[in-house]
């Protein structure tokens, strides 16, 4: 089995946007705006895909971006979690971001991130450092139990059919996903994973990330197809208030919007993960046993899915709920 | 002049609370909600009052919070800008916190703070530093440009009163309200000042402080008489764009809000701050020669307003947007 390279993941990472953008097209009618643009402190640049209703659309915002930048020096901000001695590589990255947020408070948010990253004296064709990123999580605002194990128990098979290890990316997924200033996880979860090159040959690993990648598909699928199941206009509030959150999230705590932030990325791709819109209500708290109340106590806390059972729901919420 | 101490300087702030939610009562005929809480890591608590928009009312949010606090020992977060011989010492601080978001895109949005901070071996009465802090900025999203001008010279005249540097404060409020990642600021500016102690007796820094607090009532009452002028659709969705950005610049690079945060604060005062509703779009750019461009190109950079005659804005808006 001979190596792969960074063309290779770059061309694949392309194939994935474009597969990803064909079903979503496809599933909801609705046509995304392409932005092409270039990388202004390197080579490379992006295909930015963005989703903006307009009257009856589906996808309230979403963007599906593909990257490929490379750089003579690393961002100062990336050195951080690195060997000191790459402190003046070149380096080159590559990979494809999601956030999808439908209008129907019925149908999640969900985000997907695949990456690849190498260091060294490229020019030369010496990769001195290099790992793969990723995870897929789901940020639903009327959860559905039953459907919430689905997904989990679906992307269990998809990391497991690669020899990977779901529950440890699950409770990574938690951790990362996790807004300390409210004691609430971002969503239910899903899986998280960085600085992976061990464990199996790099084109092993670069068929798990594209598994990943692709596992949009499978997963959201089900979720997607309830873009037409009515919902009512104090859903709908319930979903911009939480949205609320959803911004706190990316702007307080998610690492990548920090370090692009400070290393003076481009803007519009790094807050394209924002929603359309977002609203903050003083000490909000939802009436107790109301679906809105388990959401918080229940839903957005880290639960182990896989292992729950149809008939756990009441209970378990009623648990929550105390 | 006897010196003023930490009871006195206290009920100053809650009195400025007062006079300025009796003004806003009185100016827009709407009722806040008061909160009273408790500081569960120490002494003392606070008096949040919460105005939140119901139908016409003019304020789509605002607060005004006044907070009375003490600890045994600094957070952690506080130390990394006090000498070192103060990590184990006992604190207090108190202060007043105002933002308020009308409803009206013709009303700007105006956020005022003064605040008190003492530490040292309290319990037996040895402060060892105190300083004041505090400021007070608008930002608008259709400026009237002599009305700005107007800001300011008013604002001028209140710090010199003092014998305070109304340069100094201003130029401090346009670097501490920026957006470095947009290359913007948050508004027309004002002032800001912090750990201020020396060159006046404590007792005139105190008198200062308070017509800081109390400067609201005269400084912002020009712009809310405009609440009931007409505006359409298009500046109210420009108005909750823009309030993306004040989302923005709370979360990403306030040092208050960061700070709050990271040292456990109480979430729900911290994040008073944010509007009630703000909307993302994807690389947004308002059309040129606009007003929207007028705000982003000219009076988000910052200007030497004092000094700014009525006659140059054609002028100077023309040059700005070329």
């Amino acid at each position: 089995m001979e190596n792969v390279g960074f063309d290779e993941i770059k061309e694949g990472m392309m194939s994935i946007q474009d597969q990803l953008c064909a079903y979503l097209v496809g599933a909801t009618k609705q046509q995304f705006l392409e932005d092409v643009w270039t990388y202004e402190k390197g080579e490379g640049g992006g295909r930015t895909r963005v989703w903006e209703e307009v009257e009856s659309d589906v996808l309230e915002k979403g963007g599906v971006n593909f990257s490929s930048i490379s750089g003579p020096e690393l961002p100062q901000a990336a050195l951080a979690s690195m060997p000191a001695s790459l402190s003046k590589s070149e380096f080159r990255t590559t990979g494809v971001s999601v956030v999808i947020h439908p209008h129907s408070p019925i149908v999640p948010t969900i985000h997907l991130n695949v990456r690849y990253f190498e260091a060294g004296d490229l020019k030369n064709n010496d990769v001195q450092v290099w790992w793969f990123g990723g995870g897929i999580d789901l940020t639903p605002t009327y959860p559905q139990f039953s459907q919430v194990v689905q997904f989990h128990q679906t992307l269990k098979g998809i990391v497991e059919k690669h020899d990977q290890d779901y529950g440890k990316y699950k409770r990574q997924c938690d951790e990362y996903f996790y807004l300390a200033h409210r004691k609430e996880c971002r969503g239910i979860g899903g899986i998280f994973f960085d600085h992976l090159n061990s464990g199996q040959p790099k084109r092993q690993l670069w068929e798990f990330v594209q598994s990943v990648g692709l596992s949009l598909i499978q997963l959201y699928d089900p979720f997607l197809k309830r873009q037409s199941e009515p919902y009512s206009e104090q859903q709908r509030q319930f979903q911009l208030w939480r949205r609320g959150r959803y911004v706190e999230f990316n702007l307080l705590w998610d690492r990548g919007t920090k370090f692009g932030i400070q290393s003076n990325g481009r803007t519009e791709s790094i807050l394209m993960s924002l929603p359309k819109t977002a609203t903050w209500k003083y000490s909000h708290t939802p009436e107790k046993g109301s679906a809105e109340a388990n959401l918080i106590n229940f839903y957005l806390k880290p639960q182990d899915w896989v292992n729950l059972k149809d008939q756990d729901e009441d209970q378990l919420l009623q648990k929550a709920n105390q």
